[in-house]
């Protein structure tokens, strides 16, 4: 052909953006596609929903990485439509055709049909999700310190979080350093017995998966700073008051934190590719989709099993997807078969809080301050842009010197529903 | 009385802020009210809108700020309505008894009646002004990278100021380095000779009031960094697409920044407070109302001459105003007559660019790298807070040396009408 193969990368999350990467200086022209023109570290999420970080230092703007990528070009979008045949996609800012296409949207909330979930849970998926729960947060401050009735108050200021999982353990850890540091010393007038953080999870160990030694030491963790953790305690149904329960029993709460459950998002499939399980889309090991050897889908979106146990939803598989469908788009442009995808799985770690981590890593385990800082200098180290790693130190070095949160906002919902602007430049 | 008389303060802004301060350990209780948890720096807020500062650097959180005050207390809520006789203030959180009313709204815009100026002219005036306005021109620069007809994105690229003064030269300034500096690293494929900053003056000078030294000097200046200043051009209507000058000429431009004219808030005349031009609540020379002398009026709201000119709406006045009602309030406490305020003025300072400002102080001019570095100076002092003062150093060391702006942030419309949270902690 005369003109270079146009590859069109829907979402600019891990997968998308690497898979960019991978492309950059190819012979290809490369379309990045996203309704933020931002990328978010996913992965100190939590800590911008427990006031530590400013949005501004977990997002990088995607034109700024580009500048190094002439063949890689810019649209903030969003995608509307799907064309397999036509080989385009429709977004709203226009049709754009395609002869290879990378979708990596990532993935949504699934409250397994809890009654009152999609409704009143605050999920914790996105930067808008986020936001909108240190708004929530706070808000519950500013209207306990002015509420008279007792019980209404002690509700105001319960914060019930749903999922022992990684992202449950690190926020109810970091609200607990919130709400017995910053916000005891703001509202002097508070009775400390008041607050409550309530962390629940349906199995019967924390962060299910890790080495027993882990869950325990993250539980008794918790507990400490004063988290009350709650196991075999399944949500029955969430109102905007309380939560229930499988037992009976109800919680008088007027936040309840959504980390228990996540599945592809609900365009897949109505855009005609077939989706399995959690919504997500079945692909070849080559992460191509089966009827379309020209499509590749990335990330949480991506359904792929590997020795029999689906690849987890975490940043590292689409990091490593991203730079693998790269790499097979460029077989296919040189008539070479692509490869099969396989994860290199470097362990987890989670952090409690000030000191605090868990780590497993290379069939190891860590505890303690080992961990904590193993775990900071990993997620230092795999933010993007100086300028962003600078912002999340000199956040970090003032909450752990000083015993503050650098950033507390509250944030009204925006007409789009949003709580977050859907596009910075950082 | 048995109870400690109680000071309601409406406004935290500059006035309403030392006024707090000044009543701090007195025998009062304080309550002060805002419809913002926070404080905002104004005379920083253009570098907010030119991509500068993000606005947790110019804001401060009120509550920050009491907790050395255990006699001042905070109400988040919007002031609804006055009632003088009755000595209370109706707010969005309920009725609020005072014995003394410190009233520190602030201004507003004042369009002079131009046409389309309250429908299409971004203001800046506040925290949310400053991030809509950044958010425009940002929007543009997205709009004319995929735009194709020339006309249209020439239009989306020309951005227009009204008024020559103070905010209308700094903020032309700031965007011009804006403009020749990070967007066009941002958007290589545009042409530079489509971005265009205007400046509109209706007197034949800019900043109207300094010594014409000085005036010369910065006008020279904005022309080095490629602002077209158009002086004794008096703006007739601003449509979304263009702004239409005196003589005729039509500039088509998507932004129109309004810097040329603000007034006190039109609550004040419906709360019964007699009002002169501009909105502004007369005072006597003791800051009190003359009717009602437990009732104190500070700021821009306040219409206050001194040797035969009004007192110009500025932070300095503010300040000087809010620590001397705090003295008249304790004076009439100790039943001794309120004091006339005296305004000290220390002068003036506009800063147009990267080493270059003009100032005005003890009677002396400074131009260039001199005024510049004193420019800096005293903003840097005048911050509240060590971690403000951190954070714009920063920001502002980070664009000195890589020609870089820190935060760029395109925010939608919200709900209530307003770009930016009404709340937040720093």
């Amino acid at each position: 052909m005369t003109e270079r193969p146009r590859v069109v990368i829907v979402g600019a999350g891990f997968a998308g953006l690497w898979a960019a990467r991978g492309l950059a200086g190819a012979p290809v022209q490369v379309l990045l596609v996203d309704r933020n023109n931002f990328h978010t570290f996913l992965p100190l999420l939590y800590q911008v929903a427990a006031a530590e970080l400013e949005p501004e230092a977990i997002a990088y703007p995607v034109r700024s990485i580009l500048r190094t990528m002439p063949n890689v070009d810019f649209l903030l979008a969003e995608v509307e439509g799907l064309d397999l045949a036509g080989q385009q996609i429709q977004t709203s800012a226009g049709t754009i055709a395609y002869d290879f296409l990378i979708l990596a949207t990532g993935s949504t909330n699934h409250f397994f049909g809890v009654p009152g979930g999609q409704e009143h849970a605050f999920p914790l998926k996105t930067m808008a999700d986020a936001v909108a729960l240190r708004s929530q947060i706070l808000h519950c401050y500013e209207q306990a310190a002015h509420q008279t009735d007792p019980e209404l108050r002690r509700q105001a200021l319960t914060f019930t979080i749903v999922g022992g999982g990684p992202t449950g353990v690190e926020f109810a850890g970091a609200l607990a350093e919130l709400i017995n540091g910053p916000l005891r010393k703001d509202y002097p007038h508070l009775n400390r017995q008041d607050s409550r953080v309530v962390l629940l999870e349906a199995q019967n160990v924390l962060l299910p998966g890790l080495p027993p030694r882990l869950q325990t030491y993250a539980q008794a963790r918790l507990q400490r700073m004063g988290v009350e953790v709650q196991l075999q305690a399944s949500v029955e149904e969430i109102t905007d008051s309380a939560v229930r329960i499988a037992d009976g029993l109800t919680i008088p709460t007027q936040t309840v934190v959504w980390t228990a459950g996540v599945q592809g998002l609900p365009e897949a499939s109505a855009w005609g590719l077939p989706v399995v399980r959690g919504r997500r889309v079945a692909v070849l090991p080559t992460l191509q989709s089966p009827e379309h050897p020209n499509v590749y889908v990335l990330g949480d979106l991506a359904s792929l099993e590997q020795a029999g146990r689906a690849l987890p939803m975490v940043a590292s598989v689409a990091t490593q997807q991203g730079k693998a469908a790269a790499q097979n788009i460029l077989r296919q442009l040189r008539d070479e078969p692509p490869l099969p995808f396989r994860y290199q799985d470097k362990g987890s770690m989670v952090t409690i809080g000030r000191n605090a981590a868990v780590a497993h890593v290379f069939g190891r385990s860590f505890t303690g301050f080992p961990a904590w800082v193993l775990w900071l200098g990993v997620h230092l180290l795999n933010l993007i842009g100086f300028r962003n790693r600078l912002l999340v130190m000199l956040n970090w070095a003032w909450d752990y010197f000083f015993f503050e949160r650098a950033v507390r906002l509250i944030s009204p919902r925006l007409c789009d529903g949003n709580y977050f602007p859907s596009t910075f430049f950082v």
